[in-house]
């Protein structure tokens, strides 16, 4: 049987166009079988505008509602039982998937995700990752992004074992480097969270470098940087901030006198590869880790490039059978511990 | 009487080469009187390799101690009684300087200004501000970003209040926008902290927007954004962490081909003009607000620039009395409290 990647249809900020067209470039490119979720009529009428879709591996699965990014997260997923998020995280449940994509509001597809799928035993809260390009021409990656304010020590015990899981399976690296996001390298430094959490992760059975700094984000010299959801949250929604800003700035500095400009036309194709080496398109969604199936959140902004990427990581994860992998490591982490039975309300 | 600015000569990575240099150009351009703190020997033999600094207000104070970047703060502060930093910081307390600059171990020179100045009245915790260019072309200021870790909403609200005030009396505008940083714009949002502070926020005699996210840090949007010091940290490093990135994917994809070096070649100026704007030298170091006189922060890898321009800003500072500004509005924010004694251990 074919894998199968649920897309909720409606999530984008001008959904379902990136959503369908996306679909269509990862099925004719990858031939990924992807399932559109979505009102069936209206994902009909625009994929009918694509005259070549119907020989792809693309199939429709009706659902009647849509979260919107006014709606209130779990007011919205507990009341629309019908979104087109809970509909494809269901497909995932059942079977019919292997993953699920949204670029929809944010805290309601995690709270949809967990809720129709789950969470694994061991994990307390799952944690949203968020894959970044670094200075080396590397990736590396950053949990939790958004799903835990608040968090504990033993949380962050679980990000860093979870993020180091999936880095190694996802893109082989044997002995991914692990840090806690500090402000200070020094192991007394930084708040009471992180004070805490370190010797929790030092006797982990991974490669714990210690504390690391926010610019350490970027420089490739860790892969996989452990934060409370709130401060790893800030430190993206800053770093979109600044990117924005060089990005403003180097526009009008270049368009100020004709010889930039001239210079700017020659040198346009290197602003093309930099535009592409940063962009977050390429780079496909982000993973949420720690529930029973595969979800991947993407920008609300997520354009054709996005969407397609997001597929084609998903299809990648759901290949290396990551949520298992998470599942027999965490188990064996506190073998001990009886798994809580986790109450799927669906 | 001249208004005298203390330096601390011996605090960047390559002091006192930096300081001196930038101090006779502080001097030199702006006509600002400049005490050098530290080892009169060392000083004076850097000083006399610049023949015209005989002829500016520029004078050594002895320091015989120094406190480097490996010391641990608090003791640091306590052992080295004669160190730049103390010297420098008691020289505010006598009234012989305006203001202390350090670009020095960020921990000790915030330590050392607190116990040898101590707080202000109303003051819990002194805060250290960034001061941030943003794509509009104006700047904004982020505190606290280093001095705090496990703030209270109190401290917050403190902060807030302070920020508002220095704004204000610095940049002239009559109603600076403040807004709390944290991960969604509802009052509802964030964790424990922002959703304890946003009503304390909201009730004080500020502008205050509500919560404002990363990226408006950038965006011109806010002119203050209030945080906790260890999530203002991270999002500072990891601005820098960005920028460094993005110098780097830039340089690399424009050296890659001819036609790009040449147009890289014609376009040269804008690159100058964009590093100018962006860069962090600009704008002179980072006041710590709520003690009683005017401190800077510099950053370690202060250059000429960072220090001339840190020296122009301690003296705007000092010249505006943004110390007694805040005091006043402290003491009338809470009229009825006893304002608590500060033990000076000096």
């Amino acid at each position: 049987m074919h894998r199968v990647i649920a897309l909720d249809a409606m999530g984008s900020d001008r959904a379902p166009k990136p959503e369908i067209e996306g679909a269509i470039q990862a099925s004719r490119r990858f031939g990924i079988h992807v399932a559109l979720v979505g009102p069936e009529e209206i994902l009909q009428a625009e994929l009918s505008r694509h005259p070549f879709s119907g020989s792809l591996p693309i199939t429709i699965v009706h659902a009647s509602e849509v979260i919107t990014m006014e709606d209130k997260a779990v007011q919205a997923v507990r009341a629309k039982r019908d979104s087109s998020m809970r509909v494809g995280s269901r497909l995932v449940r059942e079977g019919k998937a292997a993953a699920f994509i949204s670029a929809g509001n944010t805290g309601a597809a995690m709270a949809t995700a967990k809720m129709v799928l789950g969470g694994l035993p061991g994990v307390d809260r799952p944690a949203l990752v968020a894959i970044i390009p670094t200075a080396v021409g590397t990736v590396s990656t950053l949990l939790d992004v958004g799903a835990n304010v608040d968090c504990k020590p033993h949380n962050l015990e679980q990000f860093a074992m979870m993020g180091e899981i999936y880095f190694r399976s996802m893109f082989g690296t044997p002995r991914p480097r692990v840090g806690l996001l500090s402000i200070g390298e020094e192991e007394g430094k930084g708040n009471e969270l992180t004070r805490e959490s370190y010797p929790l992760l030092k006797q982990l059975p991974i490669n714990f470098v210690g504390n690391v700094e926010g610019r350490d984000i970027y420089n490739g010299k860790v892969d996989v940087i452990v934060s409370d959801g709130f401060v790893g949250n800030v430190a993206l929604k800053t770093s979109e901030g600044v990117a924005n800003l060089v990005r403003s700035t180097l526009k009008e500095t270049l368009a100020a006198t004709i010889t930039r400009q001239v210079g700017y036309l020659l040198s346009r194709s290197a602003f093309h590869d930099f535009k592409k080496r940063l962009d977050h398109t390429e780079y496909g969604g982000a993973p949420l880790l720690g529930i029973k199936g595969a979800c991947f959140i993407t920008h609300g902004s997520s354009n054709v490039n996005a969407i397609k990427n997001a597929v084609r990581v998903a299809n990648d994860f759901a290949e290396r059978d990551i949520t298992a992998h998470i599942e027999k490591e965490m188990a064996a982490l506190h073998p001990a511990e009886v798994p809580e039975e986790v109450k799927v309300d669906d």
